[in-house]
């Protein structure tokens, strides 16, 4: 069953090794956690709903609490305080498109505000209600998950946006089909968040972004439903599909989407070299990208991920061994792992094989074969799990991304690091930060960083610290002149920061089509434009 | 010099051989060519200009003249005739960025109407003043063609929106890198053009499209510049450049354009094969683009088309000789010419010629190596100049073009050859119609259909037989659910038809920020959308 007040399933533990917690101890101190709030007690500060009784409408505490909360830190940290200040009304479950137009029709005549929400894993704040005079209603698309067509043909699947990722494969696989988009969220995230975020999967290399599979679907507006039709491409006018991805739920609600798909791949492999410092993994990956050498995944840690990675694989022995080999062969104390995905029928991968080891060979790279991709493989969903066996330890971890043109990636990788482990020097606090590029682009890359703190003395010195972490790499971020997300969004958390990239006649633009699709701000209030 | 009322280079004149023209005669009937006005006709009727001498406003006749149309085949009965309706008020040759802000804030302050000029080379009226109350300046981006910045690490490249095709490359090429971007109207249309119109060149399979090649740039806008940064990718909202991108000059003028360059390709080759009938020929090439093999161009001539061109090409021998041999292995009379493009590293090209030909076995397809493929490559950007030619002999030719998913394109194609060739049978008129799909995705492909018809005994009743025609096929893209362009973008004889496309909330949402940079429709009215 999911849990209420965690990642995924209750069923899947993580559990840090004995070695990893001595190497958090050394790094940041020994740390006491926090007591969590129970689910008893949070239902028990649930009020009163100001919604009124209805069929589709879910009005219990329970279920008010579950949908309060999406996955960022500050999420975590309402959850397990039981400190959440705003719960939905009611959440409302359609079985139907037009259920969800039924409900944003009551939603204008009665005056309340309506959250869209797909698996609830946002970690910017996009689902949180936040305080309004009207009744909050969350809609939840959960129930939108089934196939409505599929015109093999043209590769092309309608189906219902409240599908998650599993639900979508599984739709898909008995006709030999994949989407093939696996964001870290895969196991809870939907088909229609990922298009109103703008998420990108681990294989966007070879199978694109969300705006590469989005080719056109429906969308509940309050003005009533906006089709999208599929067509290949378009010269006309400006592309309503762009305007929809990322809208956060502002224009209306997308009830179902076309998604580009792929026959299922011949053969899929991972493999993962060392290289021997960062400055020629970097130039061994543009190489690889720039080249457009047909794989499906780049993905390179830096030295300090790397070095924390092998740390907490367990297996020290096994480490060990490995790393011995590496240093003989010239990767050790700043060697970067770089692991490679190759997907498609053996011929595909054979060329695109003998392309990377022609690259990667000028820089002194060492190939270790398939056993880590297979690793990385099979745990590519798991780390969301981690955050609960840290906090059980009283540490916080946290990542933000964000993606640059290539000249910028390491002097700002270099500073958002060094932002990160200065943030808390104030309280005498250490931060430990490493980071890997995970999205690759002939033009730049995206950096994926992930930091881990002690937890404070009580919830609110805990949400401080990450308050001060949060503020000082973000404006790492818009010093860099980088994006404030690259697969995330905006939501809440990043809203202020917008329109340094955006730009302030951008945003303006952003704010007249909020305002078109909805004078009153009846959806999704406060996210994606500070209102 | 370029010619004043035809295409391009006035050195460039290409000529119909006489089995050429005994196949038209013998199709359509013999013609009597019409009338051409001369240029001092024209000039004669441009009347006094509203606007005031300014130092960057030029106000003579014949340049308002010059500028007065574009490329359509209405644009080119205008032309011919003399009967041009409205002419600009002036046309201003800026030099800078700052120039086009101080030139729309002139604008502003004395209510002139701005049309934004790029080469000229719109098909579908971008560029035609409409009669209005206020002066009308015509905005010619021509002076700034530079290039302005250089990344060569991000592969970025800076140039000025009025950099035309050849422009655009030369500024490149000494620095060993391509844009790659070849559209027809390659040695007259610009960048600000393609960008504005949503171009695409004739190798967008490997470079792609100008949507996945535009990574920033500047617009200036009534309300001030908008600036775009380069990020390489982003889910921060909605995305402004796709916002700018076919919005025909309505929101703004882009006055410089940061592009996604690539390096100088180490070979190129063009093949050009035999299939014998359309069935199999469409399925051959949606097998090549759903295998995702790494080509640069796939170009495939239905039946009529492939006899067309053959029968039009000269070398009558050589080509009988072809026919036979061709025969001989199983393609005769319906058989489908198919050229492939195959762009980059030795070791790329072997593998996707590998794969082509596994995959092109299988449909009976013949190989006839390069020849023919050189040719086509030769001449890729003269077909424009066609027109000329067969207008002396009193034919008039035209294209249109859309996208369709792949289950549609041989449907589609079908009906509106059909429609073309009956839509004068009141008149007792014939029409040659023939098509090629151009630009392939996995999702389905263009399909751009050239048609051949006699003029009228005047004026009036040649551009009357044109209306039924572009009518009468629009008609049929829209009921296939077509785009209506493909890649010539929306401009004046589209808008009546992007309803149908965009959805009457779609229109609605466009119409809304025009509304919102250009409250009093001064930049481009009339263009794009209905106003």
């Amino acid at each position: 069953m999911r849990q209420w007040n965690s990642w995924g399933d209750s069923q899947v533990k993580m559990t840090v090794n004995t070695k990893a917690r001595q190497f958090l101890e050394g790094l940041l101190g020994k740390a006491t956690p926090l007591r969590d709030a129970t689910l008893a007690e949070v239902m028990a500060k649930v009020p009163a709903s100001r919604l009124p009784a209805h069929p589709l409408i879910h009005l219990d505490a329970e279920t008010r609490v579950r949908y309060a909360r999406g996955q960022s830190l500050p999420d975590w940290l309402a959850w397990r305080s039981g400190d959440i200040p705003v719960f939905p009304d009611g959440v409302a479950l359609p079985n139907t498109s037009q259920q969800v137009a039924e409900l944003l029709s009551l939603a204008k005549q009665h005056n309340w505000v309506v959250i869209p929400y797909g698996g609830g894993t946002s970690v910017v704040g996009h689902i949180n209600p936040v305080a309004d005079s009207r009744p909050i209603l969350t809609l939840a698309l959960t129930r939108l998950n089934g196939l409505i067509h599929l015109d093999e043909s043209s590769q092309l699947a309608t189906i219902g946006a409240g599908a998650n990722g599993p639900q979508v494969e599984a739709l898909l696989k008995p006709h030999g089909y994949t989407l093939g988009h696996y964001p870290q969220s895969f196991e809870l995230s939907t088909l229609g968040g990922w298009i109103a975020s703008r998420s990108s999967g681990q294989q966007s290399l070879h199978y694109g972004r969300i705006e590469q599979l989005f080719a056109g679907g429906r969308v509940e507006t309050l003005a009533g439903s906006l089709d999208i039709p599929t067509v290949p491409a378009s010269s006309a006018g400006p592309d309503i599909r762009e305007m929809i991805m990322g809208s956060e739920g502002r224009f209306g609600i997308i009830t179902e989407a076309t998604v580009r798909i792929s026959r299922m791949a011949e053969q899929e492999e991972f493999c993962v070299y060392f290289v021997p410092d960062w400055a020629k993994a970097k130039s061994a990956v543009r190489e690889l990208v720039q080249q457009k050498i047909p794989l499906s995944m780049i993905r390179l840690s830096n030295a300090e991920e790397t070095r924390t990675q092998l740390t907490l694989a367990g297996h020290a022995l096994a480490i060990a061994g490995l790393e011995k080999v590496l240093a003989w062969r010239g990767a050790s104390a700043g060697k970067c792992m770089l692991t490679v995905g190759f997907t498609g029928s053996p011929q595909r991968i054979k060329f695109a094989q003998q392309e990377v080891t022609r690259i990667l060979k000028a820089f002194d790279t060492v190939a270790t074969g398939q056993v880590l991709g297979k690793r990385w493989h099979q745990n590519r969903f798991r780390a969301p799990y981690l955050r609960e066996a840290l906090w059980y330890l009283g540490y916080a971890v946290d990542t933000l991304e964000t993606a640059v043109d290539w000249q910028k990636v390491t002097p700002y990788m270099t500073d958002v690091e060094h932002a990160l482990r200065h943030a808390l020097e104030a309280e005498g606090e250490q931060v430990l930060a490493f980071s890997h590029l995970s999205h690759l682009y002939t033009q730049g890359s995206s950096i994926y960083t992930t930091y881990v703190y002690r937890v404070g003395t009580d919830y609110a010195r805990t949400f401080a610290r990450w308050q001060k972490l949060k503020a000082d790499a973000s404006q790492v971020i818009v010093k860099h002149g980088g994006t404030i997300s690259h697969q995330h969004g905006v939501g809440q958390d990043h809203a202020p920061y917008l329109e340094a990239e955006k730009g302030v006649l951008g945003v303006a633009a952003l704010q007249a089509l909020a305002k078109h699709f909805d004078v009153e701000q009846r959806l999704n209030p406060h996210k994606l434009l500070l209102d």
